[in-house]
């Protein structure tokens, strides 16, 4: 439907963008800030009580009667979650009903997609999904790269997801939340049950704006359950399984302190950079990542904390078992979590009140009275390529691969300041390049690069500059970066990638930043 | 601007209403749960981050600064919150404020008033304020009722409050929150501070809907407000004042356990009543009030609970220090709690994770997929006077002045089994009629009158007819009791009114369901 030859325009950022994509409209990047909404939020169908059981039983006998009841049909957008992220159960069934069912061209539009999710290729393959719009990890990824999607990909940062709910731009049919506790009017968390993975904050916008929402959990408790992180006044279906998800697998695969020489080198300069622009402060807040330098750098930090007797006064997690021994141990005030990443984030949720359960709505999104993202002192976030201007690129790899979601990392380059600690090569690719395959994140939001072999920063943040002089810090410029690594690794090819757009990436404002092109292959 | 004769129809349940008021097409009652809406939510202005402090902070430099940056003009709707009750200190300011800039013809929308705000009586006679819609107890509704305001005043219930924000039926240009707790973003709670009084529940609808949202508080905290019951993401701007509000004047007056013999007879009628019936079972839910008569329930019920060794799974409240006192001995799983009444309510909140705070969207609102008042076993509630039919009116007295507002009341008559207890008469004048002076809520969903001299049962119930056989409990028609009444005090002559319609008072699903008139006075 959509491989015809689509037209292009130049957006704000130079990229060439679709003016339309799956039949709809597509507005250009107009650059940081420029894009200013008109109109009001979307929305959903007003219900009644009169429809509603009124003992607030809502429970039907299994998931293929709630998506029959939703009216699950031909082109309807059905939405899912990653609270379990590669332990997900539920996302799999749901198409393998629709294509039981004969429903063909649906749109599938997960906060995330995950390895777990590679026996969906058939089923894009046959048409029963048109596409996926979010996150392609791994073998969808790859998949859709080779153009083996009919329709055309959309890729949003959480924040945007939440935004284009909100504004309309997505119109979620069918919302499936896999919960680990629920009662049976839908009240449902994410801390409690033998699947708890923490918390439910991807799921907010589909719980507010779908019109049907199906909550799933193998944890059915009477009336009430506490807490209700996602409102059973948002629900239309209750189904018991024997099992939601497995969440042991929320660990991330990165989720050990690094053990590289290299990558402890760039954690340190990270935290030393921080620490001589005096960007860590009594009461300062960062957001900690999950990768194995990204934890390093939080341990530095701590130390640093607790060397001069500060206390930080929030950290804005993805967390883990350190930042919640920080948080016991009273170095922070509050931890405002996202998604957890081990069982010991989800046991800290559930029992400490200052261990603060977030959604995308509250951190995230752009279309708000302001959000969280833009209050945190220093953000560190990764990248798969930076240019010389400081534009980044988290989604595909030089080769063109599609491998990589956004998650939060455009909606986190608001932070006040945002390093990007990342070595100068991998795999003997350099890192840094004249042009990054696909742009996601404007350099003018990014502040710092901290490579093993040197610092660079944005000329844009003279204060940065100026206090790191005499720092003894090898602060650099990303010219000089640049040439170091391609003296030791040459110049790297650019791919060459085919004309076909696979998918588009949008800005935190549902503008459309860069276009991912199909990769070319010769089978 | 509203005093022409206005056209009335008879609606479902055979009242007079009008079928437009304030220049609004109004929807006649159809019958519980016979008027299905259609259409959307209303979706508020699209909002950009662009447009808002990155660094979250809000705060101008007081109310009048904030009321005029959110634009205050002529004709806007002021909303505004009662979670002070009686010690709201920040509804007249604005009004003040209005006055001295000249703007007129407000609506005030408060989700409460109270004897507090008898001062703004002056701007409903200069024009400054057109009407109130919401509670108008004491002063205020005397002046309403003799045809003082100049537009038609609304009365709904707090879940019909939330159900006219959501569907668009009301507008609120400009909410004012004043928080106990807030952070210069708008994160706000009533939980902390030194006017903490509980929670922010009825303001919640306000902060989603309203064009313009201003957090007042007296405790301004670092971001981020923990916890935050109101999102900062929907707050305009945050103003600090000196003292926000009087949290001792949350105490209702009648927050002490009646002494009246009467009435403790009624209180035990009730309570033997629900034991003999069933209706207390291991696991039960209650809906407890802060009336005199309804502690003295909420101890008996507690009595049957202790001695069965039963634990009721959760109370809605109103809380105070006996609800909080059975949370903390185990006597019950969780107070899910719309409204603290006193100060070992707001402590209880603070401390106990299974004291719920809860709003008029989860509980009440009728117009969600389910809401917590049909799942309750069962519910006490007064009222003023009760027809032969059941039919109940909670807001005007039997001379015709409107002195009280819905509160929850019609939200709650979805409860399993609602009971009245009152008195059969009160000051000499019966509370049984053969027509309410105001049909607040239908006699199909009341199910048991409570008074000292025996229990009528609706012949809807007939399984509690049934049940109640042989349990010794005086059991008579409302036919009976209301001769006794009459014998006692003689038949009550009705009152004359006016023609004109001074208010209306809202049916859960944003309908009609009655007119209250001028009361005619001979000064």
């Amino acid at each position: 439907m959509s491989k015809q030859k689509i037209e292009l325009v130049k957006n704000a950022a130079g990229r060439m963008v679709p003016v339309e994509i799956n039949g709809e409209k597509q507005i250009p990047y107009q650059g940081v800030g420029k894009f200013i909404p008109k109109g009001n939020k979307y929305g959903p169908p007003i219900a009644s009580c009169a429809n509603y059981p009124a003992d607030g039983n809502k429970l039907v006998s299994d998931l293929k009667e709630a998506l029959i009841k939703s009216g699950l049909k031909d082109g309807m957008t059905i939405s899912t979650h990653h609270h379990f992220r590669n332990g997900d159960l539920i996302a799999n069934q749901i198409f393998d009903i629709a294509y039981e069912l004969g429903v063909k061209n649906l749109r599938w539009y997960p906060s995330a997609s995950f390895p777990c999710h590679e026996p969906l290729i058939k089923y894009l393959e046959d048409g029963t999904i048109n596409r996926i719009e979010g996150s392609m990890n791994g073998a969808l990824g790859r998949f859709a790269s080779e153009g083996g999607m009919k329709g055309i990909g959309v890729l949003r940062s959480h924040g945007g997801r939440y935004q284009a709910v909100q504004d309309g731009e997505v119109h979620i049919d069918i919302a499936v939340i896999a919960a680990p506790t629920a009662d049976a009017f839908g009240n449902a968390n994410g801390v409690n049950g033998p699947a708890a993975s923490g918390l439910l904050g991807f799921a907010l916008a589909d719980s507010q704006y779908a019109d049907k929402v199906i909550v799933v959990t193998d944890n059915l408790v009477p009336f009430p359950c506490i807490p209700w992180q996602i409102h059973g006044n948002y629900v239309d279906y209750t189904v018991k399984v024997d099992k939601v998800g497995d969440a042991d697998k929320i660990v991330s695969g990165t989720t050990n302190i690094t053990k590289s020489p290299d990558r402890l080198l760039i954690a340190e300069l990270t935290a030393k950079f921080c620490e001589a622009t005096n960007i860590i402060y009594d009461g300062f807040s960062y957001q900690a990542g999950a990768g194995g330098t990204s934890l390093s750098i939080g341990l530095y930090f701590e130390e640093i904390l607790r060397r001069n007797k500060w206390k930080a006064r929030f950290i804005r997690a993805g967390s883990n078992k350190y930042p919640v021994k920080m948080l016991e141990d009273g170095i922070v005030d509050y931890i405002l979590d996202g998604q957890t990443f081990d069982l010991e984030g989800v046991r800290s949720m559930r029992e400490n009140a200052n261990h603060v359960d977030t959604s995308p709505f509250t951190s995230y999104n752009y279309h708000g009275k302001g959000n969280f993202a833009s209050m945190i002192d220093v953000v560190v976030l990764g990248a798969t390529e930076v240019d010389l201007n400081f534009n980044a690129n988290v989604v595909t790899h030089s080769d063109g691969y599609l491998l990589h979601g956004i998650g939060g990392w455009q909606n986190c380059l608001f932070g006040k300041t945002v390093i990007l600690p990342i070595p100068l090569f991998r795999d003997r690719i350099p890192i840094i390049v004249d042009e990054v395959t696909t742009l996601c994140g404007p350099g003018e939001l990014i502040d710092v690069i901290v490579t093993e072999r040197g610092i660079a920063i944005n000329p844009l943040r003279q204060d940065l500059i100026e206090k790191a002089k005499g720092s003894g810090l090898p602060i650099k410029t990303l010219q000089q970066l640049k040439a170091e690594a391609e003296r030791i690794c040459g110049v790297p090819e650019k791919p060459v990638l085919d004309e076909e757009v696979i998918a588009v990436i949008k800005w935190v404002d549902g503008t459309v930043i860069d276009s991912v092109r199909k990769v070319k292959i010769s089978r």
